[in-house]
């Protein structure tokens, strides 16, 4: 590839933000991907250690205690409780999650195609514009005194020489002209589609980081009501398992 | 020590179901501390990642966003919850199990004492009332006709022979009886001790884990009554945003 002075490039400052802003995009997803993965492992080694304690519970208390039956059926629910908040987690949060990412990858393969006919565009012009400024300098050429070497030739062949030049460099100029032609459509369309998709997808993020977080909180507020309607229930059977202990003290 | 016979060994059934309940009891209670201990570190799991998914939502909030402050008092207070969920947890469970458990290593010493003291005792009383035994074989003896070696003994011996022979059990019997009263003294005080203090410690089994689980459920139904309203005031912020972001269209 051939090396392109500043001028050179094609300057699009909006198209730069937009990639900047797909970079910062996809790096926020995968950073919430990544976090939201996290929890949910979190959330299953809780419901783990939470179950195996309301086991021991379920264990430790005797027949004829008080509320034995409750415990039972509080112990089942609270532990349905944490599969229900699991499993739903990961359709809502973690599913949509995946489906949103999985966006990017194409994209940035776009992103990358659009710099390489970025690059073969800037090229194709700069072939074309070197060779329109071969041509002004060859008018000038004309218009000037003949060069030594043109005057050593004879006389008849000065005019085919220079018609020979002239033919020569508007074929490189017309197949350069072409090249740029062909090298600029195929850039622009790549480019085109790229600045309508691009900040639509940056405008997405809200949509969904909303509708994320509040599935995350949807889900968490209902799981925390259920479980503190649970756990009182749990507290009611215990005050009323220690009255009935206390009223009736076992004979030491 | 000592083989006994069966009919030797002090039999104490109550107490045998008492030291049952004891070991009953002590596995409860370390399989309860180790389930509670579990719990917690899985809180502080949950705790941390669930801090990480917050601090995302933050990162990814722009300033410009409706409720920017408010998700940062959110996430703020979201975590304070956690702090105090797991620290109260320590302070009113893991604690006051780790009181309830340090009385269990003197007492199981205590039963582990009785046991060899109760050894002593069987062996005392063993050793007197075979002294017992022989002396009333003695006075079979004497009752019945002279052996063929104290009719070998001259005449004036006879008599002093015999009172030799019971002067000497008679005095090892008095020793073994005094031994025995001692065994007996050492084991009663410790035996009685205990079985004051088993059925005790045996009773205080349920108020204690009514107080634990009432710790549990109580801190839970706290922490997840928060928790709840935390994630509703989110909930509500992201609506607005949503609301705002709708109507506020970004110019493409």
């Amino acid at each position: 590839m051939q090396k392109l002075g500043k001028a050179d490039e094609t300057k699009d400052e909006m198209f730069e933000e937009s990639v900047q802003n797909f970079n910062k995009q996809l790096m926020e997803g995968t950073k919430l991907q990544k976090d939201l993965r996290a929890y949910l492992t979190a959330v299953k080694g809780m419901h783990e250690s939470y179950k195996k304690l309301s086991e021991c519970l379920e264990e430790i208390y005797e027949p004829e205690w008080y509320g034995k039956e409750d415990v039972t059926t509080i112990v089942e629910n609270t532990d349905l409780l944490w599969i229900d908040f699991h499993q739903k987690l990961v359709d809502h949060a973690l599913i949509s999650m995946d489906t949103y990412l999985g966006q990017f990858p194409d994209i940035k393969a776009r992103i990358a195609k659009r710099g390489r006919k970025l690059v073969d565009y800037d090229s194709a012009r700069h072939h074309f514009e070197s060779l329109q400024h071969a041509k002004k300098k060859d008018e000038v050429k004309i218009a000037k005194p003949v060069s030594l070497l043109e005057k050593a030739a004879p006389q008849w062949a000065q005019g085919k020489l220079q018609a020979h030049l002239v033919a020569q460099t508007n074929l490189l100029r017309n197949q350069a002209e072409e090249d740029l032609g062909r090298a600029q459509k195929v850039f622009e369309e790549i480019n085109m589609d790229l600045q309508e998709e691009l900040p639509s997808l940056w405008n997405s993020r809200v949509g969904f980081y909303v509708n994320t977080f509040q599935s995350v909180a949807g889900l968490e507020e209902n799981f925390h009501k259920e479980m503190g309607k649970m756990n009182q229930d749990l507290n009611n059977v215990l005050t009323k398992l220690d009255e009935q202990h206390k009223s009736n003290p076992p004979s030491l």
